[in-house]
């Protein structure tokens, strides 16, 4: 937590202090580390004679409350730097006494403490006046942990406990509960369950296979996108993931970018090869391969490109790092004049994503350059001058409210990120437009325009959809795994109450194929009811029930994952629905919808 | 050319000997180095004292056609070889000279000449038995060529006359036909006309960059496929271009096939990694990560995965050699019961493409094992033996003719190959199927059995349009850059007779490209008949003019290219005609279709 001054951050950092004193209760002989307030609490670690479990909790707590029924005065004072070593290590503190000590070796000479009651601890502060002051119901004991001294497994292992602590009962109620959603909905636990992506020891960390489940989805997404980007005057390029190491020489990519680049495969008698971490340069091959008039322009190429980023193997995690990235990207190519209106429509093109999938809390970070730092960012004052205000212009048309990052621009011109916020509140960028008027020089980009002279175009780099593995990642948490029917993996289960009516199941099966409905019988020797509970573990959005009745009049009974409604349909109605969804791209997941 | 014994080697290799003696006429000084018989004729090298140029083909040609009308006599003769090597220099024929000692180090003793009138040349015939047995007009001098002795850059270089020959005049001009027609519709020509795609120095040799002309081919080529496949229930998969070097320690290919792999990326601290040549590991991967029973077979796995092949540099060439390979790839695991009607449905699938497509001259190759040859096979008779009968049953009921390739499988079962001829006859594959019972050992992949038991799935590799660089290159000197509507980069052009008309030729695009058919209206400031001309050079399947009678009626005139049929419709009409060409994926290019 940075702001010491809120109120909460008080709360929380005394709460630190409570329960170390609860603990020294039941431990009087436990040697005390650290204890900050984190982002939803705080947590204290210890070094314990006799360890402590899960089954202390509730005395803990217990403990806690009365001490807050005590209302101890928090009292601020200090000693001598010296005289706290002493003081510390005569208590039997020694992590706080070598902490001290570093702080001395750092120029300190007096140390400050604070006393609540029978506590007390080596600390800057700021605390609650008593603690009287903190809502005996607004925490609770969350979880243990190990951890190193001082971070560092050469020192000594410590036993973490963490507290949740918010404003209220309310509030700590409300982040339990959604705490518990996004570990439902985390995408790693939804992707194993419901089959749509594997992680392979022999492949390689960071680098997803996406199994038939998980590959609907992309191929759903990037039909779509593909669909929006025809109508929008896009056109599609297809390059290759390797790239002689003189394009990325032009690029700039070596070296400045070589870190975040797998290394080279070395070819005797040949260049180098890398894989390709951007798209853009070969797309800007395609671009400059011939000359291009100014009644080409807009150009826009547009390529579902694969590209590989040499991430820590560390900082992989899920869908969300990784380091095959399959990118929804496109370089537009335009003139000057034309710059606004191209930054209009990919800024309306990205927020009619948002829209459809019903991201509500996305945020708007646009990035400028710095005219004072010449190191970051290219020297070209008009260009900046000028993109900059388009950037501003559009985002202001368009109304919606944005954070500015001043000296947060690309080297190479303005960026604006849209920020989705994870179910923990956790804000990751998903969508990306730059512009950029720094690669046509590299590249010795132009067009030939009116006036019969070479000019440079500008580039608008955009990127609505991220990348599949984020995006998809973001999509799974965001419906809970439950897609709407035109993404889902599998579309309708159709369930037969008895044998007797298989063949009209199957009937059914050939209508729906017909139109590249993904759907299945569920031909198990499972019970009605267990077939029922599958399909909705599966998430299956269409689930249709097939009895006598429906036989008899050629209906069919569906039952709609979403809204649990349930409706008996004419079988050509039921078909015609489904194919609706499909077609239209219904988000059939949502009630309303 | 191989057979000796057929006439037309004895006429091309006779006409060798007559090109020398009507070059030797003119130039008497010339030395002459070899010249034999060649797919579609002959060569002659030779070293000139005064070069010849192609103003003397017409004499040389004469002066032949003279030695026919001489009909001189072939006469065989022998000298001992040492004789062999003086007379050779007597009469300063060094190269000759040369080859002849050549001969003697390798043990020869005596060596043939042929005689016909004044002409006297070492060789071993066999030849015509006169000059006048030569069809007078069955031959042209083709072309001259610069050839270095022996093909060493070492040596001397010499001037190659090649000539065509045939059984007659007509075969000889068919050829010279076909031939001007090949060049004409040379993929790498027509691609660079039609824009269709490039290579780029910066990128690298064999990494094709497909422009949006190129990228709408395979588009729509991999979304019929797509269609194709899920109504035959494959299921699609997205994996890595990239994957840790274990994974092929696993599959063999290291080191087996590391000579055709790019070469390691390697990771420092971590595993190396490698750019996948084939799919098939990777898919092993899904299919393996979790028990799998028989009520899931067969599982039919498709990607259009882009491998990559260490092609040597000097063979790479257009689309047809190429790096960086996007194959129709799919792996299909089934049990051994399932093996046979899942290997015709991949054999139906094949021919289906082939027959849509109307490749006429399709040859199936059929290869087997070799059961002794125990290093280039693995050692399974039972496997073989039930494999190779599974892969002839279906051959022979689908009533192809197959050529037999005796030990020529690969080294993991039988394999069926595609191949069609180019247009100047020479055979590629262009779709492969493969059994394999080898994999599922070296990956470990099972099933349960109803038996309860694990059991060896079969595989088949599958490509039935190989990959995107070679059947586009196919298909575009298929069908010489005339591409049906369904494929056409542009599909519909409209011209407007004169500016009064735009407005209605504006609204006939729209609703063209509500459809999403790709369209445009030509702006430009040309004539009407050269905006005509460009649409045909571009080979748009369809013109559409709008003039004053068609606004006026709501009518449209369509000039079809592939028919030069031009019909006048009400617009609605067209644009349902096009519409339907478009999802039927009628093959409009042909005319009878």
């Amino acid at each position: 937590m940075e702001n010491s001054e809120d109120p909460l951050y008080k709360v929380r950092h005394s709460l630190a202090h409570v329960l170390a004193e609860a603990v020294l209760e039941i431990r009087p002989t436990t040697k005390l580390a650290f204890g900050p307030p984190i982002d939803n609490g705080c947590y204290y670690d210890f070094l314990f004679d006799t360890p402590i479990t899960k089954e202390d909790f509730k005395d803990i707590e217990k403990r806690m409350r009365k001490i807050i029924g005590r209302r101890e005065q928090f009292v601020q004072s200090a000693r001598p730097a010296t005289d706290a070593v002493e003081h510390l290590k005569s208590k039997g503190q020694l992590f706080k006494a070598e902490y001290c000590e570093e702080l001395i070796s750092k120029g300190e000479t007096e140390i400050g403490f604070y006393t609540n009651g029978p506590f007390e601890d080596m600390c800057a502060g700021p605390h609650v006046e008593h603690t009287g002051a903190i809502p005996p119901d607004c925490f609770a004991i969350d979880t243990l942990a190990g951890a190193y001294w001082r971070g560092s497994e050469k020192n000594p292992q410590l036993t973490r406990i963490y507290l949740l602590a918010f404003e209220n009962k309310i509030k700590l109620d409300e982040y339990k509960a959604m705490r518990e959603l996004a570990k439902e909905r985390d995408h790693r636990k939804l992707g194993k369950e419901l089959e749509l992506f594997l992680i392979s020891e022999n492949v390689g960390a960071g680098l997803p296979l996406w199994t038939p489940n998980g590959t609907v989805i992309r191929d759903a997404l990037e039909d779509f996108a593909k669909e929006k980007e025809a109508r929008a005057g896009y056109q599609r390029v297809a390059t290759p993931h390797i790239a002689k190491e003189n394009l990325y020489v032009i690029s700039g990519h070596l070296p400045y970018y070589k870190a975040s680049m797998f290394p080279a495969m070395n070819l005797e008698g040949e260049s180098n090869y890398y894989l390709k971490a951007m798209n853009c340069p070969h797309h800007h091959m395609i671009y400059g391969y011939r000359p291009r008039s100014y009644r080409e322009l807009p150009i826009r190429f547009a390529e579902y490109g694969t590209v590989y980023r040499y991430e820590d193997s560390g900082a992989l995690s899920g869908l969300l790092r990784v380091r095959s990235i399959a990118q929804n990207d496109a370089h537009i190519y335009c003139t000057a004049d034309q710059l606004k209106q191209e930054l209009r429509a990919t800024f309306d093109l990205t927020l009619s994503y948002f829209k459809l999938f019903r991201f509500s809390d996305i945020k708007v970070r646009y990035s400028t350059h710095d005219p004072k730092n010449k190191d970051k960012f290219v020297e070209n004052p008009a260009s900046w001058q000028y993109s900059e205000r388009i950037v501003k212009e559009v985002i202001e048309e368009a109304g919606v409210s944005y954070v500015l990052g001043e000296g947060e621009a690309a080297f190479y011109g303005p960026k604006i990120d849209f920020q989705a916020s994870t179910l923990l509140g956790r804000e990751e960028t998903i969508s990306t437009t730059q512009l950029d008027f720094a690669q046509p020089l590299r590249f010795n980009l132009t067009y030939v325009a009116e006036d019969g002279k070479e000019h440079r175009p500008f580039i608008v780099h955009r990127a609505p959809l991220g990348a599949h593995e984020r995006f998809i990642a973001f999509l799974i948490e965001h419906f809970g795994g439950a897609f709407p029917t035109w993404m889902a993996p599998h579309q309708v289960r159709l369930i037969s109450i008895a044998e007797d009516f298989l063949d009209y199941a199957k009937e059914i099966e050939s209508m729906l194929r017909e139109h590249l409905i993904r759907v299945e019988i569920d031909t198990s020797s499972n019970s009605f009811n267990k077939k029922i509970r599958e399909a909705v573990t599966q998430k299956i959005p269409n689930i249709a029930i097939i009895g006598g009745k429906e036989k008899e009049k050629r209906e069919v009974t569906l039952r709609r994952y979403c809204t649990k409604e349930q409706i008996t349909v004419p079988v050509q109605e039921f078909v015609n629905r489904i194919v609706d969804f499909t077609k239209k791209r219904t988000m059939d997941n949502f009630p309303d919808a």
